[in-house]
């Protein structure tokens, strides 16, 4: 591997490992353990699970590698806090977890060190030029902290699971 | 920059970004806001603090960047849990955090993109050639990870405090 690809390579796999914890965790929960809430009145696990899914589904767009799987589930899971609406079963986010990080990982691995690079889905060519920055790279990254801070509150959630 | 440049200022920045904000976070708090408890009976923002700041502290080692500047650090806040030993005040604890990261983040910026994919000080030389994933990036983006998973910790308790 040259350089550049060793850098992308360290990138995926921190993201891939993160991902692998959060679905492993949740998995090893039944649905009692997963309405166990992260702080008094605040997210469950089942919704944080389900939040961390859709905002990966979204990354189909940022980082402009095809259409999305679950767009639905940015009504359930990003602009509703949790006890809005009623959450589709832990199946079902299991399933689209899957799903949509199977999907992602194989089309990661399609992106050349360079493509890492280029602007991502959320800038224009314009502000792009102004800051380059502003790359998909700069959003796996983001992501990947985005996941981290999550699952450590879902971790300390499970401290309290019956 | 080169590719190989903005690949690591990036990651640079992926890390900088989560030490601000947890940094912004505790000084933010005050002494009894600090000793808000992240789950019932668990660490206190505090103890997380040190903790970090800790863990950072041991990245100039891993990282092969010279000593560390408060190795006393460990046996109260990575071999011991929260309330074995009394803490040092939040005030010691700032002086540390600022002093660890302005020095790392000067450090830093003096290594090269191939020195990032040079082994780190915890695996030897042998290791390293059987497996060169084992470099500097790879510490960089996992106590990247680390931090953000103890900051969304600190973010739920912040909003337990009075």
């Amino acid at each position: 591997m040259t350089p550049d690809q060793i850098f992308i390579a360290a990138a995926i796999s921190s993201w891939q490992q993160v991902v692998t914890r959060v679905g492993a965790l949740c998995l090893s929960l039944n649905e009692e353990q997963l309405s166990v809430e992260v702080a008094p009145g605040k997210n469950r696990i089942l919704y944080l699970w389900g939040h961390l899914t859709a905002i990966h589904d979204g990354m189909f767009s940022v980082l402009r590698l095809g259409e999305r799987l679950h767009p639905e589930l940015d009504a359930i899971f990003i602009r509703q806090p949790d006890r809005s609406i009623p959450l589709p079963t832990s199946a079902e986010i299991a399933e689209s977890w899957d799903a949509i990080h199977t999907a992602l990982l194989s089309r990661f691995t399609t992106l050349g060190p360079h493509q890492w690079l280029e602007r991502h889905g959320n800038v224009s060519a314009e502000e792009f030029e102004q800051n380059s920055t502003r790359n998909r790279l700069a959003v796996l990254l983001g992501r990947t902290n985005h996941a981290s801070y999550h699952f450590g509150q879902m971790m300390l959630a499970k401290l309290k699971t019956p």
